[in-house]
């Protein structure tokens, strides 16, 4: 068997073995390096896997060092072990559920009939303290399916989570088993060995549903953060921190923008009122973008039959990101993952005359596509999504024309919403690789120039990405970074020379011939789902009054007959505006004021007996809350109008 | 066997009989009318039967009488039969494809390798017209699916359509037998006696796709229209034109609204830009409507575990009406074809007190119902459907005043497009009927005087339909009627006791305790599509200009640089105001002017040299095509501005 090795700049040593080796024997016998006892695991054909397990087949292998993403996650699965080992010396009781590692270090879920406290995490961790003074081992073990349930048969946990997650290969679950005592289903990786374990902080004890569905069990949830040294931990714990309250996830919830549900599907976003408002507004403002840039909006079904995608290609190329078909009578549909082949269609319904062109369809189409469970994250990634898309259809001497116009209202569209981009790509073919790209050179060589000249028009820099284009041509695309650290794209322009060909769309040009046009293929702010995940991680939840889902809340002081009277009356006038108004009474004015600060709400108005004697408003900004202003409702209503209509 | 025979009035006389029986011995024997010659068909258990059927289970049967449309339909398939017969008299070669009856009258789909043309017809009618003089039959017999394919051994269309068309219940096919000559497959029923049959006209030779399927080949049609008598036929062609300048399918065809594409999907309608222009200015129109009615917007997928509809009860009792699931990984989802378990799962996400109610959820919700083939129509009857949906939450003591919210609302809206209603519908339940309505009689009587007591206090009249109520409780519906003369409904409110049990939800009332919420499903305009289908058919496809998808078309007398510099400078003033304006070139000023009228555009400015020198333009409307008007583009800028917001 040939096995590769890549070393950290990814140049590969090759090597021959004619018999199986685990990573360890591989590392130490194979592997250059002065920093071996940094490399704490090792992908396998990009699996993670721990130095114990054994390479049998052809297999690419690179080692993971402490200073990586997943060595740290490593660190951090193998201290929720040692966790589990914890717990079942303090509390023998405690059915060990799953542990589990994730963005921000790791948690381990058990069923325990004593509900445990905050206080109690003081003397778990003085109890791992000294589990990791002692010299205990870590191993992995792996046995079939019914060797598994007789070891767990007091743990329905563990066997409910090995039936879910047999290996379908090899017919086995693994293990992993503390000092020889405790036993944890493997659900991740541990870093080897386990006496890198030293430095870690248990955070919180809450409240988890088995397997986070409703349906089932509550469970206890243990969180903590672990990192290599303590000057790292410490470090590790503020930017856990920062990137926290910067999560769209949590900030989501905490505003009530978007909610899931498992009875309704997994991944399958719901905009409450206050997300639904935000993405009103954006539609709203986008629509007018593509009147004022000549666009035509059509809308087009979700569903499209087999046979559509099969001539499209995304059946043969695209399959494993789909829905499974709907079958019933003579039709098998599917959920679409693209909207192209529905405006070919409309495109094919009536004929074109190159006067005709560009035909500027766009369409904020909702788009399925199949995510495995484990990628989905909050909006960033989800199952159903709606994107703002567009097909133009081009003739290929408006290629260059079009490109300045599609980038024009990208640029104007992302300023108003003032995004901080990360950077602009250029994405090219590799001009060495014969099967990735659309057979065409001369065609790639034409469009890749033209993009190129284009883009120094537009006096943009941008990074030059070979091997990076679409199979069907080039693209420009604007890419920014998430509170996680991943980076994505939010807008994007394609040319498509292979789609009108699939469709044999056509238009008759001067010359009185049939010619395909060029698809131009453009997304302004990308999906609604991952454009509102940004817009909350870049602005903390601090909308733009325009776009916040309240703008306004009225606190009557009290709530005497006439003051009430007093606030509905200046609420409908605000409302009357179109501006977003509530009152919140039943509760003291500081609280009140409270939630309306934590609910980031942009004006917020005071209105006791005072105010109605001197026919005024008292309000402050969620910008300046100490600063109290006095004036009369219309004062206000002025200034609010004019800020939105300023989208400020 | 027991036959129970409805008269005219649908009295019941209930026969035994203990050996099967054709409809027409049926009615020589056992039925008492002056009328019987008038009797060309029956229906047998809702299903039409020629008269020879036979009888041989306990059956409910009604006659068929002339004067009826099934009678109607019944004499036009019967047409369909004689024309078959005469070209296969005057070309023999032709091969029968289907002959078949629908709203207009009846068609005949053939193959034959010469194109036909209009002066083919009165060959054809003069052949016709001979056969109807002669004494011939029309018989119809069965046979298994394989005698079926032998005798159309040379007729690959009928053989394709007997195999789509078995009978599962008798595993049959049928077929119409003409003069003992000509074979067709039966698929519909036709008069009985064949001599009825004199008074037809043939009115078109089309092309048309085999099965309507664009992948399949193009075959001749000939169209006509038949009745019983001379007058009777004059009167229902100017009938048929009308109503045919008035269906929904024609004028969305003309006017660009809409379009099908079988690759898409059977059912699935695609708006075009006209369409979505139209909807889009609802939808926003309808958006201020809700805020104003204090609605909070939701957006949910389109997916729902067939858990939850399992819970909802719509899995059992609704589930013929919805797609197949799709099965992926551990999850079943279905398409949804109601959105209240989604606003219910919202309401569930969070405790309620009975201060937060009413919660007005709002939702202009993508649903999925499977109707059959034949019973789609236009954007009458299809697939896929937007919904303007609505669940809000009240307590028992809110239902009228949440009622009469939502009456106004939804007189408001309707007011505002001008939509004539047919008449306004309260559905009760039917007290001596047990099983099919919620069993609570109090809550029933409360809920039905309580609505009584409403609409009185509205000043409405309302016609009571007792039986007709939902299971869940009793409705209130708006019903219009199409150009086909279908009667539907637009707009709706009904109360629901049952779903808040279900899905056990809850408030927190003054005393402490839990309570159930009712549910008020509420519908404004039904669904998009059925709502555009019936503006197109009440306008004649004259909209008023705020919803016109074109407002202002400009015509430059010819293409000199300066008039076309002008005419663009005056189209940029408009569309600045959001007038949604286009301009023509490229023809002859009288082609285009026709083109504008045909397009029912509401202004129609004309600019030349004489109107760029004096700085005006000409314009007319489509209202009085005679009378121009000179203008600054100022004076009729402000004049459609004020006619948009007035929502003229």
């Amino acid at each position: 068997m040939e096995v590769k090795i890549l070393d950290e700049k990814n140049r590969i040593n090759s090597i021959k073995l004619n018999q199986s080796i685990t990573g360890y024997d591989l590392l130490q016998k194979y592997y250059q390096s002065k920093d071996k006892s940094q490399i704490v695991a090792f992908f396998l054909n990009d699996k993670v896997h721990d130095l114990f397990a054994k390479i049998s087949n052809d297999a690419t292998v690179k080692f993971i060092f402490q200073k990586d993403v997943e060595g740290w996650k490593t660190l951090n699965y193998g201290c929720a072990l040692v966790l589990a080992y914890a717990i079942k010396k303090v509390y023998p009781e405690a059915i060990i559920a799953l542990a589990n590692n994730n963005d921000y270090g790791f948690y381990l879920d058990f069923d325990y009939k004593k509900q445990l406290k905050q206080e109690d995490l003081q003397q778990l961790s003085f109890e791992m303290n000294k589990i990791l003074n002692t010299n205990f081992p870590i191993t992995r073990g792996c046995q079939d399916l019914t060797t598994t349930l007789d070891i767990y048969q007091d743990n329905p946990y563990a066997q409910e989570y090995a039936k879910l997650n047999l290996n379908q290969l090899t017919n086995q679950v693994c293990s992993y088993l503390i000092n020889n005592k405790v036993r944890v289903i493997a659900s991740s990786v541990a870093a080897y060995p386990s006496q890198l374990i030293k430095h870690f902080q248990l955070t919180s004890i809450t409240g988890a549903y088995w397997l986070g569905n409703e349906k089932n069990k509550q469970l206890q949830r243990i969180s903590g953060i672990a990192d290599w040294t303590k000057e790292q931990l410490v470090a590790k714990m503020h930017e856990i921190t920062v990137r926290r309250n910067q999560d769209h996830r949590f900030l989501g919830k905490k505003l009530n923008i978007f909610m899931f549900n498992d009875d309704v599907g997994r991944g399958l976003p719901m905009f409450l009122p206050n997300g639904m408002t935000i993405k009103k507004v954006i539609q709203e403002y986008l629509w007018e973008q593509e009147f004022k840039w000549d666009y035509q909006e059509v809308a087009t079904p979700v569903l499209g039959s087999v046979e559509l995608y099969k001539k499209s290609g995304h059946w043969d190329h695209y399959r494993e990101n789909m829905f499974s078909p709907i079958v019933k009578d003579n039709e098998q549909l599917v959920l679409r993952p693209m909207t192209c082949p529905h405006h070919c269609m409309i495109y094919q319904s009536i004929p074109h005359s190159y006067r005709d062109l560009p035909i500027r369809m766009s369409e904020h189409a909702l788009l399925y596509r199949y995510e495995a469970s484990g990628a989905l994250t909050g909006l960033e990634r989800v199952r159903s999504m709606e994107l703002t898309d567009s097909h133009i259809f081009v003739r290929p001497d408006q290629m260059k024309e079009e490109f300045k116009r599609c980038y024009h209202l990208i640029a104007d569209v992302l300023k108003t919403f003032n995004i901080k981009i990360d950077y602009l790509s250029l994405s090219l073919r590799d001009p060495k690789d014969n099967e990735k790209y659309f057979p065409d050179n001369e065609m790639w060589d034409k469009a890749e120039q033209a993009l190129r000249e284009v883009l120094d028009e537009l006096k943009l820099k941008y990074q030059e990405m070979v091997g990076e284009a679409a199979f069907y041509g080039p693209k420009f695309d604007v890419q920014i970074k998430t509170a996680l650290g991943h980076e994505i794209t939010i807008s994007t322009i394609q040319f498509d020379f292979l789609l009108p060909k699939r469709f044999n769309l056509t238009y008759i040009d001067n010359q009185n011939q049939e010619k395909h046009p060029v698809i131009v293929h453009r997304g302004i702010i990308g999906t609604y789902e991952r454009f509102i995940a940004t817009l909350l991680e870049q602005t903390q939840g601090v909308f733009p009054l325009w776009l916040a889902p309240k703008q306004l809340v009225i606190l009557p002081i009290n709530d005497s007959e006439e003051v009430i009277g007093y606030s509905s009356m200046i609420q409908q006038a605000f409302k009357a505006k179109n501006i977003r108004t509530s009152i919140i009474v039943n509760e003291t004015l500081g609280k009140r004021i409270k939630t309306a600060h934590e609910e980031k709400i942009p004006y917020i108005v005071v209105i006791g007996k005072k105010e109605l004697n001197n026919k005024k408003i008292t309000y402050h900004t969620y910008q300046d809350q100490k600063h109290d202003l006095v004036v009369t409702k219309d004062v206000l209503l002025k200034k609010m109008v004019k800020e939105i209509a300023g989208k400020k």
